[in-house]
């Protein structure tokens, strides 16, 4: 009995898909830069399931790739030739218990589906990015997502209370549970998110939820440097408890390219900075978020009064406090652009870089000036999830040149290095980050990766070919 | 050339000690239940010297047992005939970065160094327990460390940026840095925290800071129940945006034995109550520490408004606020006292589990009713970190019957298994919970755990015999 016979049973009619027209979703990536090769698509509906499917890979010696929301950058989703296992029929929102603050959710539940169900209990589940609308839990946890809410309320690792899953010999480990403290021998839960499906396949977790603030204090603010920038952000988070949620670094270059590539975009201030900050304090105490005798808010007050003290000091040039949550969704907007501004741009060089936050201006002339070193006629872009020193550093070539790109990336990953950094902040391995895991990691730490890899993974069927290099 | 004179010359003069005399402070541990018998005890100064006596002892086959503070409470770091690697010698405190709030220490600091350290620059490291004078940084990342502060901080595990470890084979992985984002493969930071020393020495690591609180509101609150302290949790969450810093909860037979043990205990209240909670605020923002025009603090304020309400809502029953640091300082001697408390109990039964939030007073009480099943003379008493879950029951049989003492501990581990719990919170494993790791681990997990282990030391010389059963 072939594979596929063995797996159709298994799984009922219509979850075992083999026409190319059936499986066409799960072909291409919304990047376009990868295109999937499935052998077939599973689509099973529960953990047994997973199990069952995952069991015969292993006896047949098949790759099996985990593929959910597929909105990944780094093309970990492709199939390669292995069997697509599809978790978007495992799809339960199990359990929200308002008192506790957890849920309890499968792998094909939809990022913006656990916003909305958290949200009906005036909850929130603060992880958040761009394409919310499509990713799902199980590639949010395997890719241990990162995103603008990262700085209060942590990575995805820092929100997963437990987890379910399916490993490489079909058997299903429970790490379930929604306990803040376990100490219990390897921790096994912060090894299987962010290792993208290679050691396991994640079927359902347990996440924290948090109160939804009461309101937002929201501004544009023009810093004098990036020095003067983290200083706005320590204070507010000192006069605020850490209450700041997002602090996002848009250079000149990126308002310059906001403005030339959206259709309606409007300038932040009405003099062009190079240090624009978007700011937002979330308010989730009753005091801060009740209206003063003028109609104010206490929370926005805090801010106003600490960008006023900032101005007099010469460390803030301009800013802007949303009014309105229409004035608020308006400056969201220009951060959520990014992606759209960076593919208008090409050829263009995308990164993903970690730095200490102290780093980030080095980082940023420094790649700047070794960029125009090697072309001297390109430009550069940035966004940056500055409050993470997490900067998404684009270098735009003159030319649409291999080599020229290669190089440009090598110099990028080069300062970084320089700096004790990471060519990988939030997006992950998967495939396009192979060499710099090569180039870059630290030798003994990916010979105890793939140690691991190949102890939790002996046939080597679990996303092979990828995160890890050979 | 035996191992020995191997180590001697790499280590210089005095840094291998092999008399008894010169031993005996590594010889017993502070609980007195584990005796170790070390062949010999090797006192590296830097990572380097820590990397070649791995490498002597990879080479020989011999077991190495790392021992920093000592101060751990179930066998973690007794020898078994290994060589003790003592990291006491590193002890430098390489870097504090104000800037960027972290710290860079080796793994022989000691922590209350590393808390009067940051105070200097009027910063915090907030991990905290009763052993601080004494633990040190290496064994405060092997075993995860909890204690009183886990609440708003996290565990040692979310405090951690980067560290460096030595492998079973003596290469030194570089996991250094101060990011807040990396995701460049496997997280094998985190699978080294926690893991006693089991997969890698730790040697340094570099660990985050906080601005000190400038004020704190403590108070001694008399809960009607569980739920309605969970409820005040909440509460003081949402009206300060999560700055409770601790709620620790004693129940009444806690207070009796505090006040039948300890010289000069007083009662919190005029009258007993069941459910006791020492609850602490950290006011970090300066309107919270800014003194009223009464002379009152309004973080004190928010709290004893907090107070008065669920007073009159019937879900606090008695209620004090510490008016001076005096005051603050007698409740957290109350607190403090739980080592002394329980120690006076002979025989007695500790445990150390983590439940979900509202499934400690369940806990609690079938406890209790399948306690009295076993021994019907028997009590009980219990300390928690109520706001983590987290509670080190102990019972107290009538007799020291091996027989019955294996039973409870049975026992308080089924009723924990039941409610989803861990039978490990924030001690760890060592020796004493090997046991209990075999018979209620999810056995997928161990044979991960036991993979993991063989692939990253294959000579099993990285403390072996602990942690993960065989």
């Amino acid at each position: 009995m072939t594979l596929l016979e063995t797996l159709a049973p298994l799984l009922g009619p219509g979850a075992l898909l083999t026409d190319p027209v059936d499986m066409a979703p799960w072909v291409r990536d919304w990047t376009g830069r990868y295109v999937s090769t499935p052998l077939a698509v599973a689509r099973p509906a529960t953990t047994a399931q997973v199990s069952a499917v995952v069991a015969a890979c292993h006896a047949t010696g098949t790759p099996v790739v985990p593929v959910s929301g597929h909105t990944g950058l780094n093309g970990g989703a492709s199939a390669m030739g292995g069997l697509v296992l599809s978790l978007d029929r495992l799809c339960a929102i199990r359990d929200i218990d308002a008192a506790a603050r957890t849920a309890t959710v499968e792998a094909g539940v939809i990022l913006s589906r656990l916003h909305d169900a958290a949200a009906d209990h005036d909850l929130i589940f603060p992880l958040t990015f761009g394409a919310r609308g499509s990713a799902m839990i199980g590639g949010v946890l395997s890719t241990n997502a990162g995103g603008s809410n990262v700085l209060r309320y942590g990575n995805t690792r820092d929100l997963v209370l437990g987890l379910t899953a399916v490993m490489a010999d079909g058997r299903v480990m429970d790490l379930s549970g929604r306990l803040h403290k376990d100490n219990s021998g390897l921790n096994l839960k912060h090894l299987l998110i962010g290792a993208e499906g290679s050691l396991g396949i994640i079927t359902a977790a347990t996440v924290k939820l948090f109160q939804r603030p009461r309101a937002y204090a929201t501004a544009m603010v023009a810093a004098a440097s990036l020095p003067a920038a983290l200083t706005l952000l320590h204070r507010m988070q000192d006069a605020t408890g850490g209450a700041v949620e997002a602090f996002e670094y848009m250079p000149a270059t990126y308002i310059a390219r906001h403005l030339a590539v959206i259709a309606g975009a409007k300038a932040p201030f009405a003099h062009p900075h190079d240090v624009n900050i978007l700011i937002e304090v979330g308010a989730t105490a009753p005091r801060d978020a009740t209206p003063l005798a003028d109609g104010s808010l206490p929370v926005v007050a805090l801010l106003q009064d600490t960008l006023a003290q900032m101005m007099d000091e010469g460390l803030v040039l301009d800013a802007v406090v949303a009014q309105t949550e229409a004035q608020r969704r308006t400056m969201w907007a220009r951060r959520e652009a990014a992606a759209e501004v960076m593919f208008a741009m090409q050829p263009f060089v995308d990164t993903d870089v970690a730095l200490a936050l102290p780093d980030v201006a080095t980082f940023m002339a420094e790649a700047k000036r070794r960029l125009l070193i090697l072309d001297p006629a390109a430009t550069d872009i940035a966004v940056a999830h500055l409050g993470d020193g997490n900067v998404h550093y684009t270098a735009c070539p003159s030319r649409d040149d291999p080599a020229l790109i290669a190089a440009i990336r090598e110099m990028v990953e080069d300062v970084v290095q320089d700096l004790s950094g990471s060519f990988s902040a939030e997006h992950g391995i998967g495939l396009s980050k192979l060499g710099s895991m090569t180039r870059r990691k630290d030798p003994v730490a990916l010979d105890a990766m793939r140690a691991i890899k190949a102890a939790l993974d002996p046939h080597n069927i679990l996303n092979p070919g990828k995160t890890i290099p050979q």
